[in-house]
């Protein structure tokens, strides 16, 4: 991680993954989609040693995906609460358990999402076009804004040629 | 990561977490997405040491994301290819990517995300109830399924009540 390329500089993939690209980031904010608000209780229900915790508790803290509020009942202790920013990644969090149970295979039914007023479950989560189309990957294109890196929007362009090349020849099945 | 709580056991979010929980693993797919194949590709477009890249693409490769494959101009070369699995991680990639540009502030408008026939911008991607409409975080809800482990099951019945109890209080605005 010492070099880090142009391409990469200014894309929003690298930097949530920056964020996020930790094992214990993503369960720690699974935690707190589940109710965890309380220091011990991440530390049980996660088997994580304190010290690796409070670091992490920390820089989710700082990006401002939680937020630290003194506890209600007892203002000398505090709660980690999902931000609005926090809040906002549900639909990232249920694409991957809705992928985990579909491609990994095993325990594929220990875990439902449901709409909470009927019990029924939710729609995989899809890319969707302007009108409402579910789009395929195909059928998505990543294109340079105003503000990508010169070095960003040429990969885009390339990429956008590739797959343009790729869809042409009919290449196999969508995922 | 030695201790492994039963409440973790087999959540498909911790599942898939020991898979992408890992700044490499996401990045090395998003260059997947944007079309790269080759390991020099891969290793002058991420800046990543050959070792650690030969090491993750092995892990995604065994975990069955990419496929190697031999390339098809010369045949003593493999390339990396989404695999079906690989590839229907795309909304997981899309979310990420428009969750950064809203909230991780700037170089917002680097990329753009689009339906490629038309050019039109895709819809954020969002999580629907079976009849589509959008639901926000207080609206879902994750609950045991079948084969949930005990520990888990009491897991999610606990922060459902949670829940339950902080949307009857009338809890703060939506993310």
């Amino acid at each position: 991680m010492s070099r880090k390329p142009a391409s990469i500089e200014h894309c929003p993939i690298a930097r949530v993954t920056e964020l996020l690209g930790d094992h214990w980031a993503l369960m720690i904010l699974r935690e707190a989609f589940l109710g965890t608000v309380h220091f011990g209780q991440f530390e049980t229900h996660l088997g994580i040693a304190r010290n690796i915790l409070s670091g992490r508790l920390k820089r989710l803290v700082d990006a401002g995906l939680l937020d630290r509020v003194p506890c209600p009942d007892d203002r000398r202790v505090h709660e980690y609460r999902l931000s609005p920013s926090g809040r906002a990644l549900h639909p990232v969090l249920i694409a991957l358990a809705q992928w985990s149970q579909r491609w990994l295979g095993d325990a594929c039914e220990a875990l439902q999402i449901v709409e909470r007023s009927s019990g029924e479950a939710v729609r995989p989560v899809v890319v969707q076009a302007a009108d409402g189309r579910t789009l395929d990957l195909r059928e998505i294109a990543m294109v340079p804004g105003p503000d990508a890196a010169p070095e960003m929007a040429e990969r885009y362009r390339m990429a956008m040629r590739a797959s343009k090349r790729a869809s042409s020849k009919g290449a196999g099945g969508d995922g």
